[in-house]
């Protein structure tokens, strides 16, 4: 059975039909029209017209920057978006004779690395993913945790530093302004502005003021000095801000992505070094696992797709708990696999 | 069927037989041993033979303020005891002939808040325990969230400021650091030692000091302006946490206890207010509510022998959650009385 599944980005919207194994059978491309609602949705009933004429598909699975309810198919708010308490869901079934659900986008992703990628087999797994701002998604033994209205996993908004940077949420100091593709662009742009001579490499990157993300992890992984410290601060926060998550969630692993995890290990290593030494309870504990994420772009895309196979074919998630060798195990089981057989 | 809860604290040792609906029926408290693990095991197994003399139980609960694993067996680390990588499960098991479970004293609250007292129908629900520290719990639809150790809930550990406070836990800028009894203390007792002449009214409220949180409470619900305010500065940082809770859980309701939640309206008014303040998508998302805690001391020993006498009769927490009214709740209702039947 495939699924199509669409990621609604603040710039692409990615669309592609993916096998039940997470494979990508067929993906395209469109701009995400910033207009208003109704072309944004004008655009994801093209891609899935366009898809269909090639493919059966059982199910469409929509990942859009925002907050989404935990129904899957009203996005109550979207930074970057038109979107303002949208009934999605309901638009698009108007519109596409497919189940559809509308979820999160980093809970899309999350999905993703959960069932096919970094996450596979994990049991508490927290997401972090770096763009723009910073995505978050949890998982907890085969089901993502949205909180009780859906908004769970906004870790980008939690404040780090009192009186800090404003946010685009309307607070300050959250942990995205410190740990994000934002915060780097912004602090390159500015070491650039002053004139120093250490931003020799940064300045002679573009043409095209200002300075992007990526323009500067080009730079730092041409082994340019300075670039690679801006990324070791973000890295830094990020080390900082998973150790709070540690103190609160105390997962398995931590699984980091987006565009920023381009850099690597020049992200990944103070990130480490950080979550260490800011651990609470340090050397009493097992320590969480860091991993990179498996899928890079198609992330959205594979777990919108594959929540939205599970929303009308799967079992729901806590049937797959019962992991432990326990009489009480055996017996869940065993009712497991008569919910699944009957 | 009764079951007795221990609740071990800092100082004090509280033990009670608990009914099936959450009732003590019988409360016993000796000092806590700082000595050694053993002592403290001896005072856990005097209380339950004295209470044995009068009540038949079916199983023990003990709630310890300390990090236990996730088989509820094992005391990993405690700051306040002398417990590392203690075994105390299978200790007492051995001198005690019935069923003993083990758990977090946080973890124990939060339960018996759930079961019996302010955060009864909850599906999302987040605890604070504001005492010497901050002692957090999280229950999801039914369920205690451990987290993959068991080290789940250590809100109080999340960093708030940089560079701030140190903490007993080896870090500094912890949130327990600037919303607890001990930044209270801290606080007032900094406040007299600067002989301003606002801190009048608190100078003259004990002859022992250093001042001690409750001398503080007294003195502002006295009506003193200055211990008012540092009740205030300490439900301002409540309030922030909270925010930073709210991004990442999305609960439905927290529930805030332990000794500082003594001060009423004064710690929750602007604890309510600095939430609101800093709420991240505030106006475009439902608001968590925030309640006071129902039980007092006793929540510890309630939650701890309700955990106890779960473990051994009751089915697992995900029975209870097809809740709502649709055809899979339905179906997945069918399994579960079948489970309950069998």
């Amino acid at each position: 059975m495939l699924g199509i599944g669409v990621d609604i980005g603040g710039t692409k919207v990615r669309a592609g039909v993916v096998s039940q194994d997470g494979r990508v059978l067929e993906r395209i491309q469109k701009p995400t029209p910033s207009s208003s609602p109704v072309a944004v949705e004008d655009v994801i009933v093209d891609c899935v017209a366009d898809l269909r004429r090639r493919w059966t598909v059982a199910a469409v699975g929509v990942g859009a920057a925002g907050w989404v309810d935990t129904e899957q198919a009203t996005v109550r708010f979207s930074p970057h978006l038109a979107w303002r308490n949208e009934p999605l869901r309901d638009r698009l079934v108007g519109r596409i004779d497919l189940p559809v659900i509308v979820d999160n986008d980093a809970n899309a992703a999350a999905w993703a690395e959960y069932r096919f990628g970094a996450g596979r087999g994990s049991g508490v797994m927290v997401c972090i993913t770096l763009g723009t701002g910073i995505g978050g998604a949890l998982v907890i033994d085969g089901r993502v945790f949205r909180g009780q209205f859906g908004m769970a996993g906004e870790w980008g908004h939690m404040q780090v530093v009192p009186d800090g940077h404003w946010c685009a949420c309307g607070n300050r100091g959250c942990w995205e302004q410190y740990a994000s593709g934002n915060a780097l662009v912004r602090d390159a742009n500015a070491l650039v502005s002053s004139g120093s001579p250490l931003a020799e490499a940064l300045r002679a990157a573009t043409r095209d003021y200002p300075l992007t993300g990526p323009d500067v992890t080009a730079v730092a992984l041409q082994g340019d000095q300075t670039a690679a410290e801006l990324i070791g601060d973000v890295g830094t926060w990020l080390g900082r801000g998973i150790a709070n998550l540690a103190a609160a969630l105390d997962p398995e692993l931590f699984v980091v992505g987006g565009g920023v995890s381009e850099a690597g290990g020049l992200l990944l290593r103070p990130a480490i070094a950080s979550f260490e030494r800011s651990l609470t309870g340090r050397g009493y504990r097992p320590v969480a696992r860091l991993a990179l994420a498996h899928f890079r772009n198609d992330a959205g895309l594979i777990g919108a797709a594959d929540l939205a196979r599970h929303s009308i074919s799967e079992p729901p998630g806590f049937l797959f708990w019962p992991r432990r060798r326990t009489p009480r195990g055996q017996r869940l089981r065993k009712f497991r696999d008569a919910f699944l057989a009957e």
